[in-house]
């Protein structure tokens, strides 16, 4: 099933892939309406800011095409957005995706049948765009591979995680397919193991040969192995080109560096915000330390250990080789 | 329980403090003779090479304690020695530890009586050197610290792998109780997770403050925190200073240089083999890769997955602030 998707429309049904039984069940959740769409949000069977986005757009298109009047078209919009936006409060995209839907309907003077049909018109066209951009990051990060070898990455960036082909795991696919990847290295991600649970399981459907290591190999693959480059996506680039991503980032920057091994950041131009000036205005969000002493429900340290949890970090422009971009490749340096 | 030993002896009762269900449960497993010395070794109750030689050696003596003639001892020697060399086929320090003793009964002439007594005594010497040897880490380490700060550890080097007060967490209680530490950070180490496991614990009976964090924050916290200094231990050290260990201490060290963060190993003279020139001469064991696709027994990545193991890695000595003995700093540079 090379051709998994993380969430698919059919016969008046939105499927979303389970993300939280992956990798050891593949299992899709049917939704129907709105609550349905936010209880799988908030339960994060979905996850990745574009996929809940649009999660959240088909959870009011759900509800709003039954609407049989007007009255009742604005009255159940207004009811789908308070349950949708509620569902994980700190995702705004979550919220912007609405509002930018929202804005383009109000555009339109349309009837309510023809209302109807624009809404979905737009629902494909995002998806539309988004397989656009992937292909783009496909494109210009396997560019960068002039000779085949092995590559490493870092939590999770495939189809999983956007619309379209993902992120990091776009331009390693379209590297493999082009013949310039021999291996790629999965870092298993902690807290969370979203490399192991997610990746490992998108690198077996796309039949791409993958090894698994625990975050603190890397190192020892530097030392004992000529990577050909580390791919990694990322959450929010700011303007002088300082990237916050995945916790576990940065350190993979340090060692690049020291290694001499090229570090690609790949995210969609819009990641971009030209409001930051620099990585030093990114907060970096703290989760609960019950994931740093629980792996996976498990309990791995003594009942009341202190731990922390930063869940992001920020890798300094002058440790990113280029930032891949739908639109090509940008040195910050 | 800040006196907890990893090995006891009472009342002809060898007690070794189970380090398979630490820190869930505190539990000492009762061993009467060698084979029960042997299965110990062998499931993993105990771990760290002074340690698991000490278990060894208490077998032996166990058995020998109870002859009843001369033919009786070298009968009882012989078959304990077999069963306890056959517990770890692949820890060369278990029989080391063994031969040191044979060595040292062969060179006395002492009635069957006069043995068992001089045994004992040379399992207590042992005890105390080990215990003068850490108290030497624990003041060297502890002499580096010179202003008050938070200090970073891999893996477990406290009295659970050793005789006596540990390596690396022996130099941290030293400078905790000497005020020069304010807290201390503790990679939980993958895949084993004796960070997690056995430092938190045993930074809990110490009453240290100590914070529980996984492999991959360390870059984050070095970039957001001023911190004193990095304690690790070691496997082996090479004549030029390049030292095995852990693997995640070369990730460990790389950021520390990054960082400017001060880098100590901690070793015992004893780990120092001067018949190694680099660490390109040290081989790296790999391991069972099950233990990367699970965690504690449960299963993180697909069912399929491959991956890599490697044990340990190589810290080069340019990255190495000073390898800590019990005779003072040796800096390799």
């Amino acid at each position: 099933m090379s051709e998994y998707k993380p969430l698919f429309f059919k016969k008046g049904v939105v499927y979303l892939l389970n993300q939280l039984v992956l990798p050891h069940k593949v299992q899709y959740v049917p939704c129907k309406n709105a609550a349905g769409a936010a209880k799988a949000i908030h339960d994060m069977v979905v996850r990745g800011a574009p996929l809940i986005g649009q999660t959240a757009v088909w959870g009011l298109y759900l509800e709003c095409v039954k609407a049989k009047s007007e009255a009742d078209w604005d009255s159940r919009w207004k009811n789908a957005w308070k349950v949708l936006a509620a569902s994980r409060p700190t995702a705004r995209n979550l919220v912007a995706a609405m509002e930018d839907v929202q804005k383009q309907l109000k555009a339109d003077t349309l009837t309510l049948p023809q209302r109807k049909k624009r809404f979905l018109a737009i629902l494909n066209e995002l998806e539309r765009r988004w397989i656009d951009i992937t292909n783009g990051l496909a494109r210009h990060g396997a560019s960068t591979l002039k000779i085949k070898g092995p590559v490493v990455t870092i939590c999770n960036t495939g189809r999983l995680a956007t619309l379209g082909r993902g992120t990091a795991l776009a331009s390693i696919e379209e590297g493999w397919k082009k013949g310039m990847i021999s291996h790629v290295y999965a870092l298993e991600t902690r807290p969370y193991l979203q490399g192991a649970r997610l990746t490992m399981w998108e690198l077996e459907q796309l039949k791409i040969k993958g090894t698994l290591i625990t975050d603190n190999m890397a190192a020892h693959l530097m030392a004992t192995h000529k990577i050909s480059a580390i791919f990694t996506g990322c959450d929010r680039v700011a303007a002088n080109g300082d990237s916050a991503n995945k916790i576990g980032t940065l350190g993979l920057a340090v060692l690049a560096k020291h290694f001499n091994v090229p570090f690609y950041i790949v995210a969609p131009t819009e990641t971009i915000d030209k409001k930051i000036a620099t990585g030093k205005d990114i907060v970096i969000e703290e989760r609960s330390t019950k994931e740093v002493i629980e792996v996976r429900g498990q309990l791995i340290a003594p009942k009341n250990a202190k731990a922390w949890h930063p869940a992001f970090d920020v890798t300094p422009h002058e440790l990113i080789t280029a930032i891949v971009t739908e639109n090509g490749l940008w040195d910050p340096n």
